[in-house]
């Protein structure tokens, strides 16, 4: 397939306009997406997450500078909340980042997210394949911790890095719950200000309590300064890129990478099977009016949601009692 | 029913026992559920939603007792970030509010986010008809409006209020930017912080460029200041609540309320075909260990997610060309 081979040898413009589709649920994407599953799997795929405000693109930027200096090809998908109101600042993260762009070994872009439920886990999903099949090395993936589906995308990684800031109200360290546990290593950023060691206390006493320390790898608390000091700030970067390969080589070497496979094959198989089922039988529905009948129903109060949807279940899922 | 009928009489014990099966997808909930929607569509259900530290909790407290002063019976679910690191301080809010329970007209629960997909909204739905069947007449719904299925949460409701503070993060505001498109009331907290002008004149340049302004509704920006002045405090209140009435008033008086309960019904229909078709073709595939042969097929790469999807919908979904 043209587009494969396109994609395969890193074009641009092929991939742009592939994850575009698949943001967009385009169905002629599918065909694509399926023959370059294929030829993915070789990339280390990173997740950064973390409250509001935490520097996570500032970081994200220099963990790209850190891998080129490093000869690697980096991707990244920054999974942005679809913003009328502010958008502009969002994309001026982006913009940042875009100083690489002169760079053919760095491919940035933004992934909105997408009304439909389960869309953005689905849409990640692919995107991931698809900068996998494009050949870099490193994939990382940036949202902000916050909302089920947030913490879903996180399924798709081997490695998750949590960035957390010093002085941020419970509430908003409370977002990021799901995340916490599944957490590979901390990221305490602007750690010059108050607070940070109240909260490198806090996260030691939750490490030491949670089944996290399970299979003999203890998420590190690393701290990273960027309140204009570049010296101090890329320390904290170096360090991190190093704990970020050791974590990946640590689940290498003690055979855990297929736990984190498997958590990801199950979660992709999840959303081929809503869009595969589902995603028909809600179309059809559609189109054949029924589903304004059954609506119209509920308003009257002739019935209840659960009686439609066992009605709509025993007319198109096959009794297989085998 | 026995259980329908104690719910109808507004019994605590049997009320909270049904709610937490929901939250814990328990089947046997089903025809408890199914038995009650009947008795639903009294309640006026108001969403509260908006940034982690807007003062949401305050502003619901302040509204209950408003409403108690009315003789209005009032229900309130508080959805929470499931949150092993910072419980306590949301359980904090929780117990503030708990100053009305021993008034037996009140009723209020924390509903915890369950990590399987659209769970959450489900279970939202469901305790709404709990609330609405016991007979409450005004029904909040609090939820930090972050991440999709925080939007859809929204979609249960009448009349949706936007909490915002000055002087929070570009970020913080942008999480909520699928909110900002559905709220009906706009409501400024902690109006006494510098940045209120300007998140004003924000917001107000945001509505008159946006569609909002459609069916004749302008989305009216509120003050809110809990600054130790108890006095203004429930000024800012009273002008919330009345209107939040005059919100339903116009729903009712100009034929809108139609499209924001299609909208809902849609919404629950949606969940109700997610449990019943989805859910059980999961379960077989789990117990028939046709899931673990399909993540090892994915894990060698002999096939593909959409390849495998593709296999189950031809078993399972039947082929209707009608």
């Amino acid at each position: 397939m043209e587009r494969v081979k396109k994609i395969r040898a890193g074009d641009v413009r092929t991939a742009s306009r592939l994850i575009r589709n698949i943001e967009d649920n385009i169905p002629e994407a599918r065909p694509v997406i399926k023959s370059i599953f294929h030829h993915t799997g070789n990339a280390h795929i990173v997740g950064i997450t973390g409250s509001p405000g935490a520097g996570k693109s500032t970081l994200v930027d220099g963990l790209i500078e850190w891998y080129r200096r490093k000869n690697k090809t980096v991707g990244v998908l920054a999974v942005d909340p679809t913003s009328p109101f502010t958008g502009g600042a969002i994309l001026g993260d982006r913009i940042r980042m875009q100083r690489h762009a002169e760079d053919s070994a760095v491919f940035v872009r933004s992934l909105a997210t997408r009304s439909a439920l389960g869309g953005l886990s689905k849409a990640v999903g692919d995107a991931i394949h698809v900068l996998d099949a494009m050949g870099k090395e490193l994939i990382m993936v940036e949202t902000v911790g916050a909302g089920q589906q947030e913490v879903q995308v996180m399924y798709y990684t081997h490695t998750v890095v949590l960035v957390l800031v010093p002085g941020m109200g419970d509430e908003i360290q409370a977002l990021k719950a799901g995340i916490m546990e599944i957490a590979d290593i901390y990221v305490i950023n602007k750690a010059d200000r108050a607070g940070t060691n109240k909260l490198q206390r806090e996260l030691m006493a939750m490490i030491d309590m949670s089944p996290m320390i399970r299979n003999q790898w203890r998420p590190p608390i690393l701290t990273v300064d960027n309140a204009f000091e570049p010296v101090a700030f890329y320390k904290g970067i170096d360090e991190l890129s190093t704990t970020i390969i050791k974590h990946y080589q640590h689940l290498i070497e003690n055979n855990m990478i297929s736990d984190r496979l498997r958590r990801r094959s199950l979660t992709e198989l999840n959303d081929a099977l809503q869009s595969c089922i589902l995603d028909p039988i809600f179309d059809k529905l559609t189109i054949d009016g029924e589903m304004d009948q059954m609506i119209e129903k509920l308003l009257k109060k002739e019935t209840d949601p659960f009686t439609l949807a066992e009605g709509v279940a025993s007319k198109y899922v096959k009794v297989t009692s085998d």
